[in-house]
């Protein structure tokens, strides 16, 4: 992709988000970083030596677009106290609102579908962006920014992105919980985890060929009451019991539909 | 792997189950299909042409291993109804107790910690296959069968099977569920469900290098109530406002610890 002038960049927080959105504009060639900020002294890696890092906001300089990496609770708070820049203010939460940005004039989202951890390179190619901009042409600026590292640029209104983060939290944070009860389960009959990580992983790919509702399956789907009721006696002190049989009379009112 | 003659199988049933140890059987070269039982009359895949299939119980030839491959609710009252065979009788469940192979002197299981679709090729080589028999030779006989087609043979009681069996329900059928809930949840605001395969698949292989405790993040971990009240309200009418806040609330106890 052909720009006229790089785009220029400021990164506002430079936690887990920011900081593998950083690495991945700088891969792009496409994008100058411009300034960190950050609340307090951090080393920044090495590929962003030459890149000025700033602890106060009145230092901040003029770049096309600042990007808030910082705790979603943080963010309208943090807006405020961010004086009024001549570019574009993003965040980049799922379940922010596009108005906690306020007061900036210029201001817009630009969400990656994705969990990031510390330690493990992302590749941005296949990760949804989602996009929201309050006009026409800080729209067309995040969508050049975001073709810089995704394939998969699209314009999400909040109450869609509130929607999706909602979503997100199911297939991420819950599915990550019933992993870590498995484990738990396997922990009392001295049995490794590993056994179940093949299995993680089919389930996982099985939605690439066939809707969640297709690929299911097991005792709740075919309505197995002799081992529906062993499970429940198996877990008769546990705490996951509740869980077990919500999730199981729900897949049974899907079945009944 | 060398051995000094082909150990014969017979497999009564052909479901998704046997069909796919079949053919994993069949390509490793170690194993001659005996006989296929179905209690009613199938096509045979081409590479079985030449396999006898035998609709009634008499017609059973000896074999070393008979696999019953059917319905859990059915291998108890099956097994009554198998004659007694001069060899080892195994089923595949992961749910039902060796007792159930009753009166069949030579008895264990057989059973491979994973899910199976008809139309997808499963590579057994990394599935754990999960041993029990009733004596020591026949164990030996099941291992060299497991080790035919995976690299992962285990020696499982039947109280870990059932307990395995139960952690496979939490992390395939109910992330399952999860996904399809998410996907109806899209589905209200018009959003594509592959937004979130990205996410699903680096969710599934985030547990490769990290546990899933420590792998959890989201609004109930980091005790987000804001965002937790917003998702509450956005399932204000939805049948999985329970298994929402239920989910949350375990997460959060876990965190409480």
């Amino acid at each position: 992709m052909y720009f006229s002038r790089m785009i220029a960049i400021t990164f506002l927080g430079f936690g887990n988000v920011n900081s593998h959105l950083c690495k991945a504009f700088f891969n792009s060639g496409n994008v100058a970083v411009k300034q960190i900020y950050n609340h307090r002294e951090i080393e920044l890696p090495d590929y962003l030596q030459e890149v000025q890092l700033v602890t106060q906001l009145t230092d901040l300089k003029k770049a096309d677009v600042y990007i808030i990496g910082i705790p979603d609770d943080e963010i309208a708070a943090f807006s405020q106290r961010l004086p009024e820049q001549n570019g574009l203010v993003v965040h980049t939460s799922g379940s922010v609102d596009i108005q906690a940005l306020f007061p900036h004039s210029s201001r817009g989202i630009f969400y990656p579908l994705q969990t990031f951890s510390r330690k493990k390179e992302i590749n941005f190619k296949n990760i949804p962006i989602c996009l929201e901009a309050g006009d026409a042409s800080d729209l067309v600026l995040l969508q050049q920014l975001g073709n810089c590292i995704s394939e998969k640029v699209v314009e999400i209104n909040s109450e869609q992105r509130a929607q999706l983060h909602l979503a997100a939290v199911f297939v991420n944070n819950f599915v990550n919980h019933l992993y870590a009860i498995s484990e738990e389960i396997l922990a009392e009959k001295k049995l490794d985890f590993d056994l179940l990580k093949p299995l993680i992983a089919e389930t996982a790919s099985k939605i690439e060929y066939l809707n969640p509702s297709e690929a299911q399956t097991g005792p709740a789907k075919r309505n197995d009451l002799n081992t529906l009721q062993k499970h429940v006696a198996l877990l008769e002190n546990s705490p996951y019991r509740e869980i077990y049989k919500s999730l199981t009379a729900s897949i049974q009112a899907i079945q009944s539909h």
